[in-house]
């Protein structure tokens, strides 16, 4: 069997690595306001592999052969476990589906190519039976670009980049470098920074997702307001496709007609095979500093946010959660550390002598990166910011805490899960001046929705990625399921997502399409723009053997 | 009669408006060394637009009338003038065309909408009779994107877009305007600054291009550094197609599948017809401040520009020229002021002490702009690394100067060419680690070319703008040319443009593809790229309505 590591086929991150909540005392209290649950209750017991009925793969055993003459013996297999694995990502709609055995339709063989050459042949094999291909990297998509179609008849191939994982060159001069598409984050930065540079581009799926898999999503990372999105970063492409690979050579700027670079990039895999991308490098930093900040309100935050974007500071992050959020991060931290530290230790009493409610106070994380001198005065910069705001420096103490734990947070949906809560996230972007507005009408839907279903349901936010005429929101929701998760899920989704469209802000920031957001695409980039992309679909892959049906559903 | 201004039918810029150099005395004999030609020796006579004959227009008057009845009797024409007027851009290749009468194909109707709702009629009529359009808009162009196909049978409609002008609205807090397409860059700027705010964008062109042009061909503007490429810049569109509008809202990033946003930039007329942009504007900086520096050579040049783009300065103007285009700036520099006194003051043997040897030394400017403490922290941080690189600076005085004079130099082609010298410009992008070899490379390749065809010429270069990983440089060439110009300048443009390709670098940076650089496209984007490509213009123009066979030629 191939040696590619996989996240849990029931949930996310790796084997043995689990939530818990016994050293933060606050985190049951919190829970049982904001979804009614008490989480010292039995949990439900993880389901068992065995009990799931996985239908058999359609693969001909004449096309096994043939893929194994491609990729070697081990490195193509119609194994259960292994075609499960690659059936979904890590929604909530599909931990639901894949915990309860609904599996409509799972990938018929996975293989493990070694390089673009065995690429390349899959690929050709595949068009030559009309076979299906579904390229796969990390499987944390959480919008639905990884499932095979339920009536799909044609053999499904899912074709796991994860054995291309290596940093072929760097340009040192250039800070260039050319990466195969399927490694992992953390195997990345430890290539690049064993030579002194960084990507810089750490989404929260960071640990488990791949490169190949950002650029096909346009993800988007923690400290994009210095390095860029990854549509910023990828400058150079290659790309199977049949009979060939379209190749994008690492160019600063060009003006060569219509970016077929930016049709590369997010096209979740429906114009081919990205094998190799060539990025932009930094040299790591001199010092690198996350510093924390409170804020009295919501209102507060956002304006200073955006004056920090407006003003001469270039901070790696900016990120400011709501009071909601803010205090889902104390309930969170532990007893003695960091961020409960702020609320223990005077600091709230001093803060509501100031006439703060601490109710509504907002936790800020602004990070800066570069020279000492230039920290130092980017510091200055956004704390003068902060401070007309009517905001507080809180330190260095949470900022680490905040480094150390970034990661983490998708391992809380497990626990929940197993516990009867749904929990999944919605992010989007808007020009400042509806931010507000935006923020509003998302809240006061979603709290809308969960009256409509009856059920007990939280909901919090925070401003991630900002840019000159605006930001992205990331909402995170949850709430106590009953029967049907899905059914009530999909109000509340539905509710969120028609808020952004309605607000005048998009679907999606960076998370993607796939078939999750795709209800709601012709009302972001409307009826002229899906047109003009399913046309760009239609002709570049017209045996629809490229994922089909992802981004636009028909 | 419409009344919106064009440029002059045989050249560039305003009428009466011409280089001249009774005040630089160091021009004639520049331009003697240079390409052999004595400026003083009597230029050809203007020709007279009665001695052109203009093909008659193909339009039925009943498509005329149709077309009135849309636009206004007065805005919808067959002129000869108006026709010659939007037949071509204004490259060498359209200038020595249309000065010698030769006019294969023209427009067969010019008409000017008042808004987007005329345009849309005007396409859906055109489409409804199999009409061909060709958006126009300063007609600036020199990439060829203009001109109808000589065999071209169907009626060519030059859909002008000079009526639509109107800064339409500011989103003050988000820094967004929203703004019609024909504005030219003047009347955009001054409709902004008396806002207080500024698009900062100032391409060569600034004086005579348009907005929705810029958007067409992927412009780049002289302070791009600061406020990006057009690509950046350019967040909503809003895009007539047949039966209706495509339209792109201002979100500051999307993860919604490929970007039709970054399919309509550098369209060129291919996808519809740009009417409305949504752009970024910024508060016109409380200083402004460009300073000349000095450097020994071209090499040092290079690697300042490179060491200034990976520091934490952020200039909004890195400009440097190589030794020959020093040379040209000294030349077209006025006896008493700016750039010569640097020459005459004794400066000159101050460096030759220094060791520098005098015609390899190159001239830069660098732009700052923000608050005092922020320019003047810039500017030290600069300084230092221009000091590192063995260069000097020179103040103001030049800065200022360059500031009045950029728009100045398509005259200059004029000029020359009513005196037997033919000039044009190529410009790409490439990786840092490429630049000195493409920069070689490029100079060879022209002056190969002009031994091969027998002629005195010139080249000389700038790099222009800096990114992370590249930069773009910009080449200008001249030649004294024989009885066929066109013939030459397809070797020395070739050699040119073949040189980028072997080199790295990109076809164009910043002018687009056009049918100049169409041949190179393949080479630059690959076949893949360009299939792509072709089957995006296919599925979205069926007809083949919009400005065919521009970019990818068959």
């Amino acid at each position: 069997m191939t040696d590619v590591k996989h996240m849990k086929w029931w949930g996310w991150g790796v084997d043995g690595v689990a939530f818990h909540h016994g050293d933060k005392p606050a985190f049951a209290p919190f829970v049982q306001m904001a979804v009614g649950i008490d989480v010292n209750d039995p949990a439900t017991a993880a389901t068992s592999f065995d009990d799931i009925v996985v239908p058999e793969s359609r693969a001909t055993s004449e096309f096994v052969v043939e893929l194994r003459g491609i990729v070697g013996e081990q490195n193509a297999t119609t194994d259960a476990m292994e075609r499960v694995v690659h059936t979904f990502g890590k929604s909530i709609r599909d931990l639901v589906r894949v915990r309860s055995g609904h599996l409509d339709r799972t990938p018929d063989v996975v293989v493990y190519p070694a390089d673009e050459a065995e690429v390349q042949r899959v690929v050709d094999a595949a068009v030559a039976v009309d076979a299906v291909i579904i390229p796969f990297g990390g499987g944390s998509n959480i919008v639905g670009s990884l499932e095979p179609h339920a009536d799909e008849s044609r053999t499904v191939i899912s074709l796991d980049l994860g054995r291309l994982n290596r940093v072929l060159d760097i340009d040192e001069e250039s800070g260039l470098a050319r990466i195969e598409a399927g490694v992992l984050g953390p195997d990345l930065e430890t290539q690049l920074t064993a030579k002194g540079w960084t990507l810089g581009h750490f989404p929260d799926s960071f640990t488990h997702s791949t490169l190949g898999g950002w650029v096909a999503t346009r993800s988007s990372g923690m400290q994009s307001d210095k390095y860029g999105d990854i549509a910023d970063i990828a400058r150079g492409l290659r790309v199977v496709r049949p009979g060939g690979v379209l190749v994008i050579r690492a160019i600063p700027s060009a003006s060569t007609g219509p970016s077929v670079r930016e049709m590369i990039v997010g096209s979740e895999g429906r114009l081919g095979v990205i094998t190799e991308v060539t990025v932009q490098v930094h040299r790591v930093p001199a010092q690198r500093e996350i510093l924390a900040y409170l804020f009295p309100n919501w209102k507060a935050s956002l304006e200073a946010m955006h004056e920090i974007s407006e003003s001469d500071a270039t901070p790696s992050v900016t990120r400011v959660s709501d009071a909601r959020e803010t205090g889902f991060s104390f309930a969170t931290a532990k007893e003695s550390k960091g961020i409960s530290k702020l609320v223990t230790q005077g600091l709230q009493r001093f803060l509501m002598a100031k006439g703060w409610k601490i109710d509504q106070m907002c936790l800020s994380f602004i990070g800066y990166e570069g020279s000492a001198s230039h920290v130092a005065r980017q510091k200055k910069l956004v704390g003068a910011i902060v401070k007309k705001h009517g905001g507080i420096g809180v330190g260095k103490g949470p900022g680490v805490l905040y480094d150390q734990k970034k990661f983490d947070t998708p391992y809380l949906r497990d626990f929940l899960l197993d516990r009867g809560a749904a929990a999944d996230v919605s992010e989007t972007a808007a020009p400042w001046s509806k931010l507000a507005g935006l923020y509003d009408h998302a809240i006061a839907s979603a709290n809308r929705a969960y009256e409509e279903i009856g059920v007990k349901g939280w909901i919090m936010a925070h401003l991630s990625h900002s840019y000159h005429s605006g930001a992205c929101l990331y909402f995170t929701f949850a709430f106590a399921h009953g029967d049907d998760p899905l059914a009530q899920y999909d109000v509340v989704k539905g509710a969120i997502q028609q808020a952004f469209i309605d607000s005048g802000a998009t679907i999606s920031h960076h998370h993607g399409v796939g078939l999750e957001h795709a209800p709601w695409l012709e009302q972001d980039i409307s009826a002229g723009g899906v047109a003009v992309m399913q046309g760009l679909f239609d002709s570049a892959d017209p045996m629809g053997t490229f994922n089909p049906g992802k981004i636009i559903v028909r």
